[in-house]
């Protein structure tokens, strides 16, 4: 266990001995432990070492700054400049909010970015400001279309933060796969298969094997298998490369450039980095903000309450087990894995820094 | 076979019957059969049965019109005063075009409304102003959360319309639940079992009953299974839910009127009828509209031309299915269940029309 200050103080160091300016260093070192305190250990210190790696490699700049490449009162065209995802999209959303602010909703369209930890951070950063907030991103290709045996998505992910009154906000962030990487890694790790409808083998052929996405394979979209409707989950990771790059002049499908600083990047880019989606919707450009909220907490302990299925402890509310991780990290420090501490260990060493 | 034509003038003159304006008969019908054509047979024709039930039980109204009751540059909330979804839907998203032309992107939520068809019609009105559509609706409660056992949300379904250049555009309408309401019927008619994933028993138990939903089971949210990642699908036939009816004072959850007229309303609504969410963004609000297109080309044809699994024919681009159906039903007319043909037979005979 160590505690989220120490982690935290020790990120923001790293960050700044790339050159970043101490705003954009404590900036990204919130983003990146959001995961961490939220229980997306996959997604969060864990990763420091692969965005150092990023920046050797010169694919991650920290002496620039996102600009307006063009907008309207309620959308903008962020080009992040090549800058560190974890601090090009949390400015993004301030974009949206500020034109939420002014014209009821704001949409930013972000290239030329890099990967931003999870979506939930920055869909939530609205939810102070009474708006609902949401973000997406698109991310290598790991995941076969309905049908395709190539991989031309990324997990992609969708956050959507939603406040409400006296009851905690509502907070959905989930890939459009069926399962994240993290969790098949964790079956890999025990020598355990997968459940039918996370993978498939580089052929195609269905498959429970944890390794397949080592050998080629897939992860599969949202739904699994046909019968289970993946074409569905194959539309909403469509929609996130959509809005995240088509809409913005990032790259998409295959051409997404791989988050791992050792895979070269794909030939022929079709635009630049990779893309986000942010969005902000002031709850009071519809009704006013307390009736809102009023209700939200009437839904919310309505579905908190409703009978549960067999030995099911409760139904859960989107947010609930990450919020509870949080109190609980806050408390009593981050498990961090050994690996990733003697990752942190050698960062410290290059760094000169303690840790 | 009954030809669309034939079909369509029957259908306009029995919503004059109800008291409807001829613009808001010939809309309604559009709307209407345009799941007839798209293919989404239990959402067209065989439902005029049911909105004639409804205007006979009071809960639809003709001689009404929708108002705007609240609205930012990029924003408004919009009264249906019970008219039917049919027409208060495609208005609505006539109000999200305007704004979209006016500062970038137009976001209207609707109270008092009702059943507005399919998702898809309305996403698609988008696409001929070079917009992206969004159109969603609650509906009545046939869907238990991740570990409940009560049916708490609708199908909730999401249409999305991305227009592009020489391809035909993106067009993605699905439920937020494993399987469609139709689809479980077409397997108990014919005697069959669903899939695992699909429906729950009564006491919220896994079962391939199809028969399940007539005996107080549920529908389960995309993913089916808590391994399969149905918390996701609970999250987006909520986020529907919220945007749909939360935002514009609807009733939501399971408040949520039914269909079928012979059932009850809920106890102590918590809003008026139901709601929609309707959205347009103008793709030139983030990059000119040209450069936009031309890139939705290129991804189109990478996906539609990506290596294949195993024996299927090719990989579907959203959209292809229906606009194939659409085609094949215009040239060879639109196949008519008996009972339908029946049940249009009373209408006829009710409303002293020829058929």
């Amino acid at each position: 266990m160590i505690s989220y200050n120490r982690l935290k103080d020790f990120t923001i160091q790293v960050f700044s001995n790339m050159g970043a300016s101490d705003g954009d260093a404590r900036l990204a070192a919130d983003a990146l432990l959001a995961a961490d305190l939220r229980g997306v250990d996959s997604h969060g210190v864990a990763r420091l070492t692969g965005y150092v790696r990023l920046w050797d490699a010169g694919r991650i700049k920290f002496d620039t700054k996102a600009t307006i490449e063009h907008q309207t009162p309620s959308t903008a065209l962020v080009n992040g400049h090549e800058g560190i995802g974890l601090v090009v999209a949390p400015n993004a959303m301030q974009i949206a909010i500020q034109k939420a602010r002014e014209v009821g909703t704001g949409w930013v369209s972000v290239k030329n970015s890099n990967h931003f930890g999870i979506a939930g951070y920055h869909a939530m950063l609205a939810l102070e400001h009474d708006m609902i907030g949401i973000a997406m991103t698109n991310a290598s290709p790991l995941v076969a279309p309905t049908f395709s045996s190539e991989r031309l998505l990324g997990t992609n992910p969708i956050g959507i933060a939603i406040p409400a009154g006296g009851q905690e906000a509502f907070v959905g962030d989930f890939a459009t796969t069926t399962a994240a990487n993290g969790k098949i890694e964790v079956l890999q790790r025990k020598g355990e298969q997968v459940p039918e409808g996370w993978v498939q083998a580089h052929s195609g052929e269905p498959s429970t094997d944890a390794d397949e996405l080592k050998k080629g394979g897939a992860l599969l979209p949202l739904g699994g298998t046909p019968d289970g409707a993946s074409h569905k989950g194959y539309i909403l990771g469509s929609m996130v490369d959509i809005f995240s790059a088509v809409l913005s002049g990032a790259n998409y499908g295959p051409w997404v450039p791989p988050f791992v600083s050792f895979l070269p990047l794909p030939e022929n880019p079709v635009g630049e980095g990779i893309g986000h989606f942010l969005g902000a919707m002031r709850v009071d450009a519809f009704r006013p903000a307390d009736e809102f909220k009023e209700h939200m907490d009437t839904w919310i302990s309505r579905f908190r309450n409703s009978e549960t299925v067999g030995d099911a402890e409760r139904v859960v509310i989107p947010g609930d087990y990450e919020r509870e991780a949080t109190e609980e990290r806050l408390r009593d420090g981050i498990p961090v894995a050994e690996a990733v501490i003697s990752d942190l260990k050698e960062l410290a060493s290059r760094f000169e820094l303690d840790f």
